[in-house]
């Protein structure tokens, strides 16, 4: 039987809070089996880039990712972020690995190309290029990977990389060696429905009926969308729930949130 | 036959040089063999803490650490340096992973105790817990590894530490598993004599010889105290040069600048 590598993704309300870090950290080191951490950038990148005098670039309301914004990206993301995550996991008995997808080339990319916005130092993913080969090693040799939201383009430059999609791109290609879960963590207990409770499963047909009805939040959509692609490419189950329902989910084998199939 | 890897030191005078850094990468790139790099910080995390309005924290002469350094340091050495050196590296063929002395705690350290002077966040390294079992590993599947001046506490802190240090006790450590060559490049030829040539070689007693006649600069003295060091702990050679004769030393087999042996 294959073995199982949970892949979690946490974004940046849980890495902008102290307490809240601390709680999940705590969890995620006693988690059993084999792990992945993806996580988000949260405000810090934006308070440095503000210290710095370096101001946001924003085209129709989205972000741009120039030079000197890629640099505060990788220092903030990789250096910062990474490393304490990584610092505070090891002194929780958890043997972390902080990578990039540039480190060992597990994750290809290349600039996003220019149409009608010119994103910046932004990578697209090249997901029918990754193998799983890397981190597949290194989870079998004990280690746990943690993934900051960067890629590069091949050419020596880094990108910045949406934290979803690493976490979405990595469990497909970890699905060729192990039986994947992946699990996005958000700030609510899952999925809700009209009456604001969780939905428990949604399954492909399911979740047609619900964008009819209206029912999913916009935002949602996307993310479930990607859910059902990952499925479609190997993922065993994609959970979409808060972070404190972890041990429940990992440790003692209850469903909780919402679980995608 | 034991494989040999070649562990190579660079400093700040390469890293803050666009040019010289591109013919040290593109050269690193071509050695031939295992190898593994660590890089020293350079002048960028003095620039960035200026620009954040970081006042650098001097006592007695020495540099010292405290908490927002330690933010910066984390930034620019894990994040800004080490993570374009890797985008560098993979985009010259160079299967490159950056990595701190805290990932897979492959360098274990303390906060250098107080006596006179309060360093603030140094780490004094743990040689004696580092057994270059995961640097081993990474380096027989075909990885380099590139290290950052970085370890941690085991306690949940990063650790700002010399990469000197960091290079020799990696080089001690992977001198269980392999034949190691440890060579420290800098902006000179190698040690030079009183009328300025290139010494070749330096044993144990022709270096007390040197010692005693005032020969060896007061600067170079604990470089060759730690190359000795690392000499007694199983490092085959010791070599001081210039990074240009990299290709010259590794891929031609001909000696250059000066060897410790």
């Amino acid at each position: 039987m294959q073995q199982t590598v949970n892949i979690i993704k946490v974004g940046g309300n849980i890495i902008d809070n102290e307490s809240k870090l601390t709680t999940f950290l705590t969890d995620f080191a006693q988690l059993k089996g084999l792990k992945v951490l993806i996580h988000g950038g949260g405000k810090v990148a934006t308070e440095i880039s503000k210290g710095l005098g370096i101001e946001a670039k924003m085209v129709d309301g989205r972000r741009i990712t120039d030079t000197e914004t890629l640099k505060i990206v990788t220092m903030v993301y990789a250096g910062l972020i990474n490393k304490n995550l990584v610092a505070k996991l090891q002194s929780k008995g958890c043997n972390a690995i902080g990578l990039t997808g540039a480190d060992a080339n597990i994750i290809p990319a290349h600039k996003r190309p220019v149409k009608e916005i010119d994103y910046g130092f932004v990578g697209d993913v090249e997901e029918e290029k990754m193998d799983g080969v890397v981190l597949s090693a290194l989870l079998k040799s004990g280690l746990s990977p943690i993934l900051a939201p960067l890629t590069h383009d091949q050419q020596g430059n880094m990108l910045n990389t949406n934290a979803d999609t690493i976490a979405s791109t990595v469990a497909v290609s970890l699905s060729k060696h192990f039986n994947v879960n992946l699990i996005y963590c958000f700030e609510k207990d899952g999925v809700l429905d009209a009456e604001e409770k969780v939905i428990q499963e949604i399954s492909k047909p399911y979740f047609a009926e619900l964008k009819e009805k209206g029912v999913v939040i916009a935002g949602m959509i996307p993310k479930l969308d990607n859910a059902f692609a990952a499925i479609d490419k190997g993922v065993s189950s994609v959970y979409i729930m808060h972070a404190d329902g972890l041990p429940t989910l990992i440790n003692d084998s209850k469903n909780t949130g919402t679980k995608i199939s």
